[in-house]
């Protein structure tokens, strides 16, 4: 047997999990709470048959989609970052120079990782946090600090208390709908993240790709929004917004680390592929998407209203869960006696319902009584339906 | 100033070549012969338009081209790896298990060292090789020692002696029309370098991305598959043989490296995009490959006999070159009383050519006297005159 880089031991935990997820999509006897895919009714078939059409036929685009491009990505996309994404977040002079496109959201953790991560440095996350960010920062040998998190986010003072004990190196934070919990950071904390990656001159990763799938109260700006001194690096995504299968997302960050990403992103994959940033690119410049997302928000409340619904009737007495004002995912606490979660996917067959179990969402063992249930891709029926089965089956176990 | 991991330092050097390669994209007035990029005449604009036309229309595979997709990549393109790339390289039995689609061929150097590679882990590299390999080796800070080769690819005994002194990690290896040498790896040496991976147990990257574009002589059968230990991994792209804008690769491993590869793909990009695997997929199903790339090789022989002859009009006397079987570089030696290649590119605008240093193939220091000439996106004529430019410009600085 040929020997593992040590960074393959502490990836292997998350593995299973990850496969479970994708084993069960495909498998009609299952609902699959796992993935968390949007809905299928939102994404542009229509359109992005009609962009390629046009890029192949009259655009005359063809050649240019085929050829090698721009590391950084192409420019149209990056305008429309510059003049339409990130003004939303509270950015209203971003320079397109200073964004670079990405092959999805996470390709940027990847980056700022390869910038900033040296084995054994210190990353402070929410806690729980995305399981797939955990992930990555293990794939670096980062050593990862849960920071206690309340309502409103990452709580300051044991985010200070955190940073002074172990030194730490970057602060990673999703501010909109957090994966998992749902949470939305609040205004004055984010002033005060923004504050403190400054003041420490520390990496604040800001990863918000939901925050476009807002079904209720204002959207905030960014933590970036409020950064002086270029420590914080932002991290978007379109997957959520226009198609998941489409790769594209984009990092924007100062001039000095865009330029840096652009090193390592000519050492990952040259740029991110040409067709799928040019139907993201299009989808905007044809103005379609003000329209889809609102239509989207609309398609997730309901699918939202479901599942609340569903989750107060049949979910065991003392079950804890908030209805987050958007995203994908709700976050389940279980009440005490109830079976733990990452057992209970075993059984999943039995009760015909996968979901994400709770304790991959955290590095300090805790989560077994938590699970993540995603409603991006079923209907209100489905949703019921998966709710009743799982509720159902907890407590014949309690 | 934020804190930069030690990786960044060794990767500075490599980006500033990169980085004129890019700048120098879409200025007219320069003859760029320093990017590998296919002929846009090769590229299959047409056919990728109907392909497109019928997925979002009649084959109704639309909504299958913008959602989450299997971390492996859609079976049909690794059945076609399997069945039809696989085969022309003597792998006759490859599972479409063991095959996971990348996003692009460097990503396979990426998870392999996300896989194997510790820091300060040695590599054994052909010397001259790939420079965006030495610059992703360095980015997984393993140290990068060169292995002596000739005309026939990395010489034996030096392996092993290297592999002896320096307790190498793995060897990486480009057996066809290596880049930028041109040299391709002989049979006995294929065998050879599989034998050696086995008997020591060390992973042997085998890179073979130009083998498609053979313009004489007969195809070898790849390393990998006289590997009967799983030691051999063994990547390909359809970037040089389909386009390289698309971003679409695959590697071929035992089941137990694939499945760990599936891990790390997880947490680096989820999944290769959709849409740019079924152009590919599709590309081969319709057959229309095989006469394509049979087109393709006769463009190339007509570029590279245009090469061949002005390299031995225009060139100083002493200058060594040698016609490689197949692929898109000529690797050209200039005399010793010839300016230093890493310095002429700093007055590229005097000559209007530019071309890629010899230096940035090596780790030792050596290929001051040499440069990388890439003919794919040239017509015959402007292969001529820019070889007329460098030439003239070098002679005149003698």
């Amino acid at each position: 047997m040929m020997k593992y880089a040590e960074r393959m031991n502490t990836m292997a935990d998350f593995a299973n999990v990850t496969r479970l997820a994708y084993d069960a999509t495909g498998n009609a006897e299952i609902i699959n709470f796992a993935l968390g895919c949007p809905a299928d009714e939102t994404l542009p078939v229509e359109a992005a048959g009609e962009i390629l059409a046009d890029i192949f036929g009259k655009d005359k685009r063809g050649l240019e989609a085929l050829k090698y491009n721009n590391p950084r990505g192409i420019l149209q996309l990056r305008k429309i970052a510059a003049e339409i994404m990130l003004p939303k977040r509270g950015v209203m002079d971003a320079d397109p120079a200073n964004i670079l496109i990405t092959t999805g959201g996470l390709e940027t953790l990847n980056f700022v990782c390869q910038l900033f991560i040296n084995k054994g440095d210190v990353v402070l996350i929410e806690s729980p946090t995305f399981m797939q960010a955990i992930q990555i920062f293990k794939m670096f040998e980062a050593e990862c600090i849960p920071v206690e998190c309340d309502e409103h986010g990452m709580i300051i003072e044991d985010l200070k208390a955190k940073y002074e004990q172990y030194h730490a190196k970057m602060v990673y934070v999703i501010p909109s709908f957090q994966n998992p919990s749902g949470t939305t950071t609040s205004l004055e904390r984010r002033k005060a993240i923004a504050e403190f990656g400054s003041e420490h001159d520390i990496v604040i990763l800001e990863d918000d790709p939901y925050v476009e799938l807002r079904q209720r109260n204002e959207n905030l700006p960014s933590i970036k929004s409020f950064d002086k001194t270029g420590n914080v690096i932002f991290a978007d995504s379109f997957s959520k917004c226009v198609a998941p299968g489409l790769r594209v997302g984009y990092v924007y960050a100062d001039a000095e680390t865009i330029y840096r990403i652009y090193d390592a992103k000519t050492a990952t994959n040259s740029h991110t592929s040409v067709i799928p940033q040019m139907i993201v690119a299009e989808y905007f410049a044809r103005g379609l998407y003000e329209e889809h997302i609102e239509k989207a928000r609309e398609i997730y409340r309901v699918k939202f209203d479901a599942a609340t619904a569903a989750l107060e009737k049949y979910m065991p007495e003392g079950t804890k869960f908030q209805r987050p004002d958007g995203g994908l995912f709700y976050w389940v606490e279980l009440p005490e006696n109830a079976p733990d979660t990452t057992e209970m996917t075993k059984h999943v067959s039995e009760f015909g319902v996968n979901y994400t179990p709770g304790a991959g969402f955290f590095v300090n063992g805790k989560g077994h009584n938590c699970m993540r249930l995603s409603f991006g891709s079923m209907s209100p029926e489905v949703i019921t339906q998966g709710i009743k089965q799982l509720g159902e089956y907890i407590k014949s176990k309690m």
